[in-house]
């Protein structure tokens, strides 16, 4: 059992860790999972006292999780473990008090749920005040940077101080279940395995699209756009796992090595084929829900902009290796549509002549890999319907993979949780390498020099809907369309 | 609707009419799948009437008819259709009575549910009773012949009035629904055809296994043996089923000429090998159920014999063709065994290289085609098991192929239900051809010979086990098992 563990996370106060830190600790304690004397201190500027500070992560706690799942013994346990420390991050001199509240002989682990901006000051002072040893670990939330030359600057100031091997970079979509089922079924069954390439697969589509719009964070995101805040970090890294090689072993190093190996054979999209491999848009108002919303440029806090930011993004991209040449990933995320989907579809080729009567609906084998609404895999096949009255005509059928019905566990793991537990462990396979966050970023960078090149403007889709239409017209020339479910 | 058929049942008073035909017939009828005008006769010779007989009829349909299946109004309908003659097969004037019944422009069909012996009078007198035209359809149980001479001289006396395209002979396992499923996955599901083949299936197992012994036919019996019995007919359908090309089209013409194909692709079991590739056995006293049964010498009508019958045979067997070299395909059949089990287990080969956590249990995919108890058909994968104690084990999984369970039919349709409406459409599509039986009976026949040549006689076994060790050494010497669910 893990032991031995000083947690300290940076942003105490913070929203990500009201949703989604707190009630993943309270949950993997009350699974009996965080050894007995793993302790947990929060940090951040409010002056407020320890009490006080357990007060209200019990609150939030309660708001977050499912009453089902909360247990008055499971709390007080977990409660004793926290405590809270008044600290500027931008003030040396504050973090002495962290110094002293550490004990030697056991491993830290720095979680920093700071805008990166601190990142830097930090882990100076982190290591000014002495805090800093041959294990201490550092778990860094996105964006790393907003290019490829921020993203290195980013990556150089921490590794200053810490070894590749102690930083855990956090995208929290590999922390899903369904994600390292992708792995389970992809390398421990031949069936699936010997079908994963160019010669039975006739396209990927991965889709991740919000409702939300931009969230009072207008001033942040205009600099920022679609392609940097969901395209550099989730989907290429669903991209990765769908496409990667097998590895030698489900060992870090071999799995993001893997991974890495995807991202560098990502073809360029360039100015040459930037116009028929991308789609930029922004929303206008419009319905979500059935209620009003406004549109990009009406947002709180929007003010004229000379950025044309792009809300959402539609790509074709290909990948420059003997197993994926020539199939296309279609990759498409956007903010303000019609509904939260995340979602990869493989499908499959049709099968080469039809014997059955046709019936006009579609005929190939798909598997569906569903993050959001709920988290699933699904195959989707055709068996033969059963019916007396016709000769042999076929029905679609769907099959679920997961399992998740037949499993013993009532419930399924928040990424959080399981991402904690693989820091907790000293395990990387979940986090995303330096190597990965810099291929990633020198694809993205090329798509948006392009995109300045060629003056690709944003086309403006209502909220509510799927995007652009010419995000269907990417699908169309290519004689496909996007998978509804 | 198919109108205008006059049904005529040979052998009306035998237990296969009252056990399978009339109840598929019934069926047939409450589903609304008989024309209006369909009439049933049933010949047998014994002197009774119409009316008696279907009094009989419908005692007969009570016992064997789920009683939530018994439906008085179908029943007054179905009885409108039935009458009775009273003829002896062996007389060719009896068959007078028939003529007078048969009504002109309709067509024609004749049930043989009869010895094979009375195939040759039955089709003869029929003849000169003016009974045979160009569409008049015969109907013909197992065993044509038993051996390849014999078959031929079978299909020829029968050819001699009746052409082969209205020549149905049945096996009913063709009528099962999940052989035919079989069909629509193979050939409709890319992901499940790709595999179909020796780079990808490790071996292929076919078990028809019966509990009863030889239920009063010991004098018949002792003369075929389980070989002519069983592997000749029903064990080679499933092995064609599993093993052919997809053919061009699903017209019978199509399915039969892939079927020839595998069935002269059989290597011959010769006197070389028929030592490595073959086991007989006979069973001895035992246990079924519970209940003490006497050994295959002692059965009720057993004598003194110069036969060493074989009640149980195992095989591994060859097809040499493109896509099957090298693919063993074995092949169990016996009486008194443990289970009542027919099935065929396609299991994939392994894959190349293991990343998971070993458990020591089997990780092979496998497909398991089940036609008795509980028909159905089942993939065997693997997913992750959804636990956050374990990093990323595997657990073995069974996906349901057949979807029994989510289509709208309450209950899976009898095989002779299928078979009668095929052939009252007039498609041969799950019937055996001419071919096929003498294919079937040339690679059987060398089988016997090298029998006999290399005097390969009978192991004994106990009832109610699996047959012979020396059935399991078989596997065992390929460093395989037999399947048991």
């Amino acid at each position: 059992m893990n032991n031995n563990i000083d947690l300290v996370l940076f942003g105490a106060k913070g929203d990500l860790s009201e949703r989604k830190l707190y009630p993943a600790l309270y949950q993997l304690d009350r699974a009996g999972l965080l050894g007995n004397s793993v302790r947990i201190a929060g940090l951040a500027r409010q002056d407020i006292s320890s009490a006080d500070f357990i007060t209200t992560v019990e609150e939030s706690l309660k708001k977050h999780i499912p009453e089902s799942e909360w247990d008055d013994a499971a709390w007080r346990k977990f409660s004793r473990r926290l405590s809270y420390m008044k600290v500027d991050f931008s003030q040396k001199k504050d973090f002495m008090l962290l110094k002293e509240w550490l004990v030697e002989k056991r491993t830290a682990i720095y979680y920093l749920a700071t805008p990166p901006s601190l990142y830097g000051a930090i882990c100076n002072h982190l290591n000014d005040a002495g805090c800093v040893d041959d294990v201490a670990r550092i778990v860094l939330e996105k964006p790393i940077g907003k290019d490829l030359d921020s993203s290195r600057e980013v990556n150089a100031t921490v590794g200053v101080h810490f070894d590749e091997r102690n930083i855990y970079r956090i995208d929290h979509y590999l922390g899903k279940e369904t994600v390292q089922n992708l792995l389970a079924l992809r390398f421990a069954n031949r069936m699936i395995n010997s079908q994963w390439d160019n010669t039975c697969v006739d396209n990927v589509q991965i889709t991740v699209a919000e409702t939300v719009g931009i969230e009072g964070r207008w001033g942040y995101y205009d600099n920022v756009g679609q392609l940097r805040d969901m395209i550099q970090n989730h989907l290429l890294q669903l991209l990765c796992m769908v496409a990667m090689e097998p590895p030698n072993s489900l060992q870090a190093d071999e799995i993001r090595a893997e991974k890495v190996k995807i991202l560098r054979a990502l073809k360029p999209i360039d100015s040459d084929n930037v116009l028929e491999q991308s789609v930029r848009g922004q929303y206008s108002a419009g319905w979500i829900s059935g209620e009003p919303v406004v549109g990009y440029m009406e947002e709180e806090g929007s003010q004229e902009s000379s950025n044309d930011t792009e809300t959402f993004v539609a790509l074709k991209a290909y990948i420059d290796n003997w197993r994926w040449a020539g199939v296309p990933f279609y990759l498409r995320t956007g903010k303000r549509m019609q509904d939260k989907v995340t979602q990869v579809v493989i499908t499959y080729k049709e099968i080469p002549h039809a014997i059955f009567p046709d019936k006009g609906g579609d005929s190939k084998n798909r598997l569906i890999i569903r993050l959001q609404p709920n988290e699933g895999i699904e195959l989707e096949m055709f068996s033969k319907k059963q019916s007396l009255k016709e000769r042999l005509s076929l029905e679609k059928r769907t099959l679920n993979l997961d399992f998740f019905d037949s499993s013993g566990e009532s419930r399924i793991a928040d990424a959080y949780e399981r991402l904690f537990l693989e820091v907790i462990k000293g395990d990387q396979w979940l986090f995303v390498s330096r190597d990965e966050i810099e291929a990633s970023w020198r694809w993205c960078d090329q798509l948006l020099d392009s995109w300045s090149e060629k003056n690709v403007v944003t086309k403006t889709y209502s909220a509510g809907t799927w995007g652009p239409s010419k995000a269907d017209m990417l699908m169309e020339k290519d004689q496909r369309s996007w998978y509804e479910s």
